[in-house]
């Protein structure tokens, strides 16, 4: 029962999610920026960001999907600490986020319908209560690398998207080192687009 | 005058266009061969790698327009070490071959078109002899990954095309490690299926 779990991340060609030097103040690292170049302009984003305007495209409709469909969401420590002085208020997500931490500490909600939910027990239990917190609806896990790849070797992610930015970055943090090679993805949907290419991958551990 | 200068390579998602351990006897590494899983079946590879047949479909489209629009190809001496045993007779090249080398040697001509030229004064003046020996086509750069990196850097190429591979490889030989990342890319044509995903950038360096 329940909906899927599902990675929906920005990537370089070459590999990585963000810069280097990524810590809070510089969530997305030295030049990580450019790898959501595409989103910025996409009125579905900036929405949740509670700016204005903004453009519809094909990626704007990609955007829009993963949001709709994320009834809750999973997120790394890390992630976490970089994007919490940077998130406007409300936060874009718009439902429970699972914060994966050693630290206990009581749910901070804000507003909008986000609430951020602090996880000591481990990424299977922060999943199980994202699950039942997120109403039938999918589950995102959003990142940072390291949860990515903790939730891909643990067989716990459905779909994997990547929206892969046409650049190099030459350095940062990539999002598939250490990921396991028995990981099994199937293209289920690739959109192109001149600035971004859409991949959505089925995913299965064997 | 003269045709465009162009790149058209396997790539795994993360990265990587061969396994480790890659060496004569062992041409494209440690798993390397999964790269490429998508082409094995397909005629227009078969047929220039004289077997029999094959089906078509759009990654056969795909690879039938590279083999057409090459009038002369451009590689590593290291590209070349892996193959010379491995291509059959006739290799599926079909047109002159300028290998990168510090030893000089004298062509090797084989059947079908096929000749092998040694080239000792470097990258520019072998894209120079395979743009005057490809009669107007245009002039593929085969690799390995230093040979691209370096045509990449000096602004030699005007596509590239990868033919992204689902599947984490984990280790090998990576494809932009090293690559200037002032290098712009485009994406001009996308063409996803559910075994690769054929993205191909228009390249300028700046």
């Amino acid at each position: 029962m329940g909906g899927k779990v599902f990675v929906s991340i920005g990537m370089s060609l070459d590999g990585y999610i963000a810069g280097p030097n990524a810590r809070p103040g510089n969530p997305l690292g030295d030049g990580g920026m450019k790898i959501h170049r595409w989103v910025y302009g996409v009125e579905a984003w900036r929405e949740r960001q509670n700016l204005g305007g903004g453009g519809t495209n094909v990626s704007g409709e990609i955007v829009e999907e993963n949001f709709e469909r994320a009834g809750a969401y999973v997120m790394g420590r890390r992630m976490f600490a970089e994007g919490e002085e940077g998130w406007p208020d409300p936060p874009p997500f718009r439902a429970p986020v699972f914060v994966l931490t050693h630290t206990p500490r009581d749910p901070w909600e804000r507003q909008g319908g986000t609430t951020f939910h602090f996880v000591t027990e481990g990424p299977e239990a922060a999943l199980e209560r994202a699950r039942a917190a997120a109403g039938g609806k999918d589950v995102q896990i959003s990142g940072g690398a390291e949860t990515v790849r903790q939730f891909l070797n643990a067989g716990l992610v459905d779909e994997l998207e990547v929206h892969l930015a046409p650049l190099v970055l030459g350095s940062g943090v990539r999002l598939l080192d250490g990921v396991d090679p028995g990981v099994t993805l199937t293209p289920e949907r690739t959109v192109g687009t001149g600035e971004v290419t859409h991949i959505r991958y089925r995913v299965a551990t064997g």
